[in-house]
């Protein structure tokens, strides 16, 4: 039986597109092999990455002068990559609105130093908010500024995007990939983990203005970093991870399916206005984010008790709920109510919690 | 229907590997849930990583001082990680096997210009042959020194290491991983991407003595490409990539049922056996390496004419032998025969071979 699976990710997956790959494991389309044992160089492959890229590029609708690649190693090794490919004066805007924010500054200061330069933070109220980014003090020759625009652990997303005053902006995605229509046009780089919107593990995708793309990248940059190798290479320079390829592109497929990204921003709205609305009146729970800046994707909650924090985690997951607890740094509990989550899955929750509140409220009256 | 997949990599799977995942596929051991939709910090993925480590162990003999890492980017990443991580001089000797050793050693002149030196090569015959590394010029400041055990392209293999003179030796061993006992004592690094003998695509294994992870990286090193922000955190830094780190578990599991590295190469041997043989006794195919440095899984062969080459290639296929066309670099053909391609598969090779060569015969007496 298929739990209610809230993981902020490795996260739900649409169960057609599992179907489909469990059908598919011994014998994909009469090849007769699996997608994992196929070369990375037959035309079988060949068209599952072809048709994945096309399938972005429709519902993101991504100009021609972007380049699509299909890279590895998590957004923590693209944080390197960053400052590698981009840096030609040392120096960036970093906006700190959470851990990865602030981990892809850290590893920028490697290569920048003091050049890397955090122009705006949330740490004052735990990341609970977006600052205000409409007059930030951005270095007049910084090469980028860099945001993470849903903060998978605070529950918080961009609702405008900085003003970058001319500079390119560079955006970590990896929790509201595919979450809502983008115009790719006002970024110089979009990327992002597949692992929680868009699929398993181990593969990045990363959307980049050609003209960023160059051989003028740091010194010791290694090969397969240069986003150049991999672009003149179509992410083919080595063998890619085919498997994790060709699961996205069953869930492009099943995005199509659904209607695209205005329709998903439709379902994810509707889904977290059931949450948040339920969160807004509850007199037991309450959500720990700014409401303008809240999460289509991502909702943290609290009782303020840690003890009946720890006793509803337990209780929703021997309900069926699972991987609620929240994380570490917030307390309390998360619930990720990515793409795939179906609105069932936050109407029972709902339900579960007001009966929770209910209980609650009948034992201490 | 399932055919017979030569595939140099990705290449053939175990069929048991593959029936078990996709039963698994929805509902991991009732945990509600894919392994592809878990939490990489969740009870059940610890449970997985934690046991393929133990397997992986217990399968190479692997001495508990040296780690086992999970890891991304393939053996062409890892060609920067060796420098990254071993330099302290500057200075390495690469042993030229062919195009990956060719590639590492680029890549090593990236970090140590001229100090990367290749202090020995079988170029000058199409890399058909293990050069004698008894007693090389490797300088005696060499942080290391680079081979590639198991050449895919060239189907080369060490019968027996170099004599590094007391440097760490650095092994890629992407192509024959897994498939015969090791000593691993005699090695600083084993590491190899896992897609031809282990798992899909997107996972490589870095087997690592201690002493060699270390703080003492070259600067620049990226977080993710140090091996001690890894090992420190038993390749849950970041997210890894679960789903193929499943598969190599099932693969693992599959080859201490077949009787562990000992039963694995008697059963790699008479496979191997049954096609040299037949090409040694052949008057039409012929193998293009030197006898005594033949690889038990990659093996090229030629008929001497490109055109009867590609109609070989183009009937085999239609035989339900798949991906049989050589590397471009030697032509002809090459049929590789991993793990987990079954005994039936070359003798059904090697016959329909003999059927094509009996034709020719029949066509050109």
């Amino acid at each position: 039986m298929r739990v209610y699976n809230f993981s902020a990710g490795p996260a739900v997956l649409p169960e057609e597109v599992l179907k489909e790959a469990a059908d598919e494991m011994l014998d994909y389309r009469g090849t007769g092999m699996s997608v994992m044992e196929m070369s990375h160089r037959s035309k079988a492959f060949d068209d599952i990455i072809k048709e994945a890229e096309k399938d972005i590029r429709e519902l993101m609708n991504i100009p021609d002068n972007y380049k699509v690649l299909f890279l590895q190693g998590g957004a923590s090794q693209f944080f390197a990559e960053v400052p590698m490919n981009l840096m030609k004066n040392k120096k960036a805007a970093y906006i700190i609105t959470g851990q990865w924010a602030k981990k892809a500054w850290q590893e920028a200061q490697i290569y920048a130093g003091d050049g890397a330069v955090a122009v705006a933070s949330s740490a004052d109220k735990t990341f609970s908010y977006i600052p205000d980014c409409s007059d930030l003090p951005i270095p007049e020759d910084a090469d980028y500024v860099y945001i993470c625009e849903n903060n998978t652990i605070y529950g918080t997303k961009y609702k405008t995007l900085p003003n970058t005053k001319g500079h390119i902006l560079v955006s970590d995605v990896s929790s509201c990939f595919l979450s809502e229509p983008v115009d790719v046009t006002k970024y110089g780089v979009i990327y992002g983990g597949v692992q929680k919107n868009v699929g398993p593990a181990g593969v990045v995708i990363a959307i980049i203005r050609e003209d960023l793309i160059t051989d003028d990248v740091l010194p010791g940059t290694p090969t397969l970093l240069k986003w150049k190798t991999q672009a003149d290479n179509d992410s083919l320079y080595n063998t890619p991870p085919c498997y994790g390829i060709y699961i996205c592109g069953k869930v492009f497929k099943w995005i199509k399916k659904m209607g695209g990204l205005e329709a998903m921003k439709a379902h994810n709205e509707k889904k977290a206005k059931i949450l948040y609305d339920y969160l807004d009146e509850s007199k037991l729970f309450k959500g720990t984010v700014r409401k303008e800046d809240r999460s289509l994707m991502n909702v943290p909650f609290v009782t303020g008790n840690e003890v009946l924090d720890a006793k509803f985690v337990k209780e929703a997951k021997a309900a069926g709920f699972e991987n609620l607890k929240g994380h570490r740094t917030v307390g309390g509990m998360r619930a990720s109510i990515y793409n795939a989550m179906p609105i069932e899955g936050v109407e029972k929750l709902v339900e579960f919690m007001k009966k929770f509140e209910a209980e609650f409220e009948a034992e201490n009256s």
